[in-house]
């Protein structure tokens, strides 16, 4: 029984809000509900069910009668759905979590699938492009970052990947902040998170730009981190442990004495999901595979001050990592 | 234990992505990870603790050592962390089912919570105008609900509270139709539903548009619908049966032989979510209170001819439905 909805569009195809996928040896059913009649008959292959009431009542229904053993997605069902099926299944059936099998498929990309995270990556880089056309002081971290999205939605993006982050100043010190009212002042490093979701697939960047020539002292924190990110790249391989990317990264900050600044993992995978396997963390168990699409994304954040991170979408290759965003690193400065 | 983030959000004000929040009869502590240091510090008043490995297991280490009974979110807690829960509290603390707890105080709004979202309502309202004024043959579905949701974003939304829909033609027969690449011809009607996210707090409108003049089949469905629609509005009073609301929309449609085209429910709640408490759909068992905000949006779905639905968010008072939504329900027509 396949209920989170990517794992769904995934398997199916199918776009809609409201799917449950039921998969045995010899079907496959989507239950869904009136509202996407059309829709789901237009994007699967599989047999639809159009349910009125709520879907899961019907799967259970429906699985009751057929079934002895069904495996659930236990990290994405709630343990009031889990409970629910055990009550109206009745114990002649037998409930498994089903882990993470499906997002263990999706990790390593089809070569069609590694084409739309490069077309969403590609048209996140233009959409940036464009709206640093049209950054100066003045203009506030919530218009340039809804510069961004426009610029995406009109470059044919279902819409951003995630709320983008414009943050200046000492506000890019704080690594998820929402853009705010406040205005882009000259002299300030601005920090720019931004991803397309384009047919369905994600990509994922960060860049800086600096409003006005930078202090010496900020442009070695720049460095200190391209150089971060330059040796996490050069680290990315199939084969490779997924934590020593992350030391690559480390390892370079620290002999600046930064590493203490650098507070989050350098990367994740990248799919239908804006955060999917494998982790690229210090903690990580993964092994890069080749077709394995991840975020490189080092950065420090010196509190009071600013935050630096620079990030791309990369794909893991059997030689290397091929970078996804064509956006160049060299630090953006715009004089105003 | 409080781990759904709208939830976490409404107690604590913390408005991060990764968030858990323990209660107890006499303290509150909020989990997070340094990403969030700041942040957390910024928008909360309870106690923060930042942690660097997940927050689950910091949250299972504290709590084994100080309580005998947890309840928990059931209906948002996967089954994987129920489970991990269990495994790691022992058996000297029992798990509870939380229920809808949060979700039952959040249905009726405080005073500020109907101004935000009032607010919210009144940007939506203002960036589909700004929007309307562009709008043409031959611009896409795609540009026209880019167009609606960067207006959105400029006037000081974070974003829009769901994918905007601009359905032309055959296609806004598909309730939730995503916008594509066609564009809008003369002679089309075109369905827009959207949505401000402003402040964390939601709101939800959708409006027809028709290209040119409408023709009279197509304003004989249009009356349908805003009829259905009024005929809810009037329904709407604290200590009526939601589903009596659902059920003076849907009368009224049957008196056309339309009623088998209505294939939704009449509304839902919106708050920190866009779909939230009460459910306002004939199987509806919520009964109506002042200070509860609604959608009331009946539609028909004529497949291979067009979809209409007229949409406001308003309040539930003492006396009857206060309109949030400033547009006007009179058909829009865009000459060409």
């Amino acid at each position: 029984m396949i209920s989170h909805l990517p794992n769904v569009r995934y398997l199916t195809g199918f776009t809609g809000s409201n799917g449950i996928l039921l998969l045995s040896a010899s079907q496959a059913i989507l239950f869904t509900d009136p509202r996407y009649d059309l829709q789901a008959h237009e994007e699967c292959d599989c047999r639809v069910r159009i349910e009125r009431g709520p879907a899961w009542d019907a799967v259970w229904k429906y699985a009751a009668r057929r079934s002895r053993t069904i495996a659930l997605e236990a990290d994405h069902v709630s343990h009031a759905v889990w409970d629910q099926a055990a009550q109206r299944l009745g114990r002649g059936v037998k409930l498994k979590p089903l882990g993470g099998a499906v997002e263990r498929l999706r990790r390593v990309k089809e070569p069609e699938e590694v084409e739309a995270i490069e077309s969403s990556a590609q048209l996140c880089a233009a959409a940036f492009a464009q709206a640093m056309r049209r950054l100066r002081p003045g203009v506030t971290e919530n218009d340039a970052a809804a510069e961004i999205e426009f610029r995406m939605r009109r470059l044919g993006a279902e819409g951003p990947a995630f709320e983008t982050i414009v943050a200046a100043g000492a506000r890019a010190a704080l690594p998820h902040a929402r853009p705010g009212a406040a205005k882009i002042a000259p002299g300030q490093p601005v920090l720019a998170d931004m991803g397309a979701s384009l047919g369905g697939y994600m990509s994922d960047m960060t860049r800086m730009v600096h409003m006005g020539a930078p202090p010496k002292e900020f442009l070695g924190w720049y460095n200190a981190v391209l150089e971060a990110q330059q040796a996490a790249l050069a680290a990315v391989r199939a084969g490779v442990a997924a934590r020593r990317v992350d030391a690559a990264a480390r390892k370079t900050l620290k002999a600046r004495g930064l590493d203490r600044y650098f507070t989050h993992s350098t990367g994740h995978g990248v799919g239908l999901e804006i955060h999917e396997g494998p982790r690229v963390g210090a903690r990580s168990e993964d092994v890069l595979e080749a077709g394995m699409v991840v975020t490189v994304e080092p950065g420090i954040y010196l509190p009071g001050k600013t935050g630096i991170r620079i990030e791309d979408t990369v794909l893991v290759t059997g030689t290397g990592a091929r970078i996804l965003t064509p956006a160049s690193k060299e630090l953006m400065v715009l004089e105003s």
